[in-house]
């Protein structure tokens, strides 16, 4: 009779989290998400499904290639979304034009890209995130710095490390030479993969010497902090005035980084982000348990003018799966306490007498109840108590049905006693810590 | 210069939520979330995107035809998951093999049908819900129900309607004129899309004549409550022993409602549910403000077989979306209290010192920082902070810096008071609420 067949897998690259597994999830979503709400980022939603026409306006080579891409029942083009800001960007366009400025919006969603699987590389993953509208000063750069390094700290990791880069600077420069946008994503998107050969091979065929050398002096800045290098970086960028006035902005930056993440953070000049969006200020977080970057962010000033109004912006995203490999990671104690709930009869009248106990109890906070449901003797119930780390049950019969009582057995001890229905959820807690 | 495009709209049918709309929802989760907890349901996840093998085993011909359905880049059948309960059980099953019976998991996740877009239907929306394993009890269907009920109350929700029906008891009938389980899953599907001709034409082609009549008599219940019908319907099933001993569970939880809903449910003998997979009790949740229902459940005790674990299973879900275009659902009000930081001097001294200040305040509880990024003259700040109902302004310049203290301005009646960069954390709330 038992014929049962064979179950069916979860898709190659997709997870199924136990809630032993979940719990830490939940727990770096709900801390993170609360910081964002401190610091004023209300949470948004967006679609999971999008047109590929929007996601496609920006999102990049590297991504491009590896969405999950069909066509809809109305035979339109769509994508399951492979990143959130694209979508934050025009729902900010689009629904709140009469928001004062600067508008803050943060979100939690699923992201799927059709990755090859490896540790902290899923299909389907989780970003928490947030971005941060209408403002071109560095404040708003290093706000959100701040909190991208507050958010690490919040869950427990204080070894981290932050890399920088700056696309205005490379985009200034590639400018220079008359290189159009579209263009100039192409390049950043090769150093981004890190292939530098085809970048510098590219570039040569501009013919642009002076840019030429520019990039491969940047090149060699990587690891290096900008303090130990500004004499050098000055001189680079030296025939370049643009790009030295976006320096000025790094130098801020880093002033504060000296502060508040000194040892932990480096500027790598040559660094790009797979994003096409980018044009200014950007950078990934590390942790030591892992090699890809737990999250990232930057600047982009461009987005949002596709997408129908001129914003300015910056953002940032945490990748909470990674975040779950890193063993600085730990979840708060659980402060509940748990209750069984046995019932001894399973008549009409004891069942709804224990509900009514269950409806008396839910008042008294911090207390987990699991009403019994297996059946069987007194013996096995307790057995099950205990299993499931009980730390009292609550005992219901036909007596103490009609009696309008309940037994509670304290499971550490075994002692029992007696109380009525209306003094059991001013007592019971007092009972358990006994 | 200002050639912006015109935005690309979301996909018909799929749904944008601004911080203010989304408020509600996210009120809805955590509210529901907590009691789910409270209750000893661990909260797991699935993937979103599941093998169309999986999810066709019982998802029934009604959601089917309208599931988002695409070959992946691995050219596998997948679908975007229309509902929440067979992925979880397949967890369960594949995961959770050494967990004591009961197991209770919960799940928030979002579905995916391609529905004609109406009132309280969209094509992507958010699910709640639990499933509890291992029990054939009735006190499990009880839990069930009793936890469906507190969920409504717990955000706010009074006005409601149950409607119960009983899919083991409609089974049984039909399992008397041998009709197999493949075929009553069709039958049931009729009862379901109300095409009750197409049922009894069915039904008349097989000649059970016995059958046909008590059908007949069971969809004259409708609308009527057990209590009143019950010698009614011990009548009609008079000739069935295995429906008339599953009507004695019924019995039962009829008599738990009548003390925990009383006047807000009803019983109809005639009444499936689209989803294939039920094998018992069946409910569903309205409110009077609007015509689809705002959850749903039932026993399947037949799933998790197909999947690899003959294990017993009851399960609930709320439609988050439906519930939020309830009137009845009130967010709780917001504790906590805006603070404006403004920034005088935009140096790089001046900024760090911000951020310092910034970090002392985060300390303090139920406080919002908003920290001014758009620049612009004091009064042009002060006028932004008043726009965002901010309490106090916390103003930072060069002299604030160089001094180690700060300014801080109420809104309410202008009053200005300097502290020093020690004090701030300890003054600010009292300030705030003089």
């Amino acid at each position: 009779m038992n014929n049962v067949k064979k179950s069916i897998e979860p898709l190659r690259g997709f997870r199924e989290l136990t809630p032993e597994e979940y719990k830490k999830k939940k727990f770096i979503i709900e801390s993170i998400s609360e910081l964002f709400e401190k610091y004023g980022y209300g949470e948004v939603e967006t679609p999971t499904v999008e047109p590929l026409s929007l996601i496609e306006l920006k999102v990049g080579e590297e991504i491009r290639h590896r969405m999950f891409r069909f066509k809809d029942l109305g035979d339109r083009d769509v994508v399951l979304r492979p990143e959130g800001t694209i979508s934050v960007a025009r729902l900010v366009v689009n629904k709140m034009k009469n928001e004062p400025l600067p508008i803050r919006v943060s979100y939690v969603a699923n992201m799927f890209r059709y990755d090859e699987p490896q540790k902290g590389r899923y299909r389907e993953f989780t970003h928490i995130g947030f971005e941060h509208f209408g403002s071109r000063s560095v404040v708003s750069d290093i706000e959100v710095i701040n909190i991208a390094i507050e958010a690490l700290k919040k869950i427990g990791i204080e070894s981290f490390k932050i890399k920088l880069g700056n696309e205005a600077i490379l985009r200034k420069i590639l400018g220079e030479a008359n290189i159009e946008q579209k263009e100039q994503d192409l390049l950043l998107g090769m150093l981004d993969r890190g292939e530098n050969e085809e970048f510098f091979e590219k570039l040569s065929r501009k013919g642009e010497e002076k840019i030429l050398n520019v990039f491969r002096e940047l090149m060699k800045t990587k690891e290096s902090s900008v303090g130990e290098s500004e004499q050098t970086l000055r001189k680079i960028l030296a025939g370049f005035p643009a790009a030295l006035e976006e320096y000025e902005r790094v130098r801020i930056i880093e002033n504060f980084l000296e502060w508040k993440a000194n040892g932990k953070y480096y500027f790598d000049f040559g660094f790009a982000r797979g994003l096409e969006y980018y044009t200014g200020i950007i950078f990934e977080l590390y942790v030591p348990e892992l090699s890809v970057a737990v999250g990232g962010g930057g600047r982009y000033d461009s987005l949002c003018k596709l997408l129908g109004r001129d914003l300015p912006a910056v953002g940032f995203a945490l990748g909470v799966d990674r975040l779950m490999l890193s063993s600085q990671v730990k979840t708060a104690k659980q402060k509940s306490k748990k209750v069984g709930v046995i019932i001894l009869e399973e008549d009409a009248e004891t069942i709804k007498y224990t509900f009514q106990v269950v409806e008396q109890l839910k008042e008294v906070e911090n207390l987990n109840l699991e009403i019994d449901t297996m059946g069987g003797s007194l013996g096995s119930k307790i057995e099950r108590a205990l299993k499931k780390n009980e730390e009292v049950i609550v005992i219901i019969g036909k007596k103490e049905q009609t009696e309008k009582h309940v037994s509670v057995k304290r499971l550490k001890d075994g002692v029992q006693k007696s109380f009525s229905y209306e003094e059991l959820k001013e007592k019971i807690l007092e009972f358990i810590e006994q």
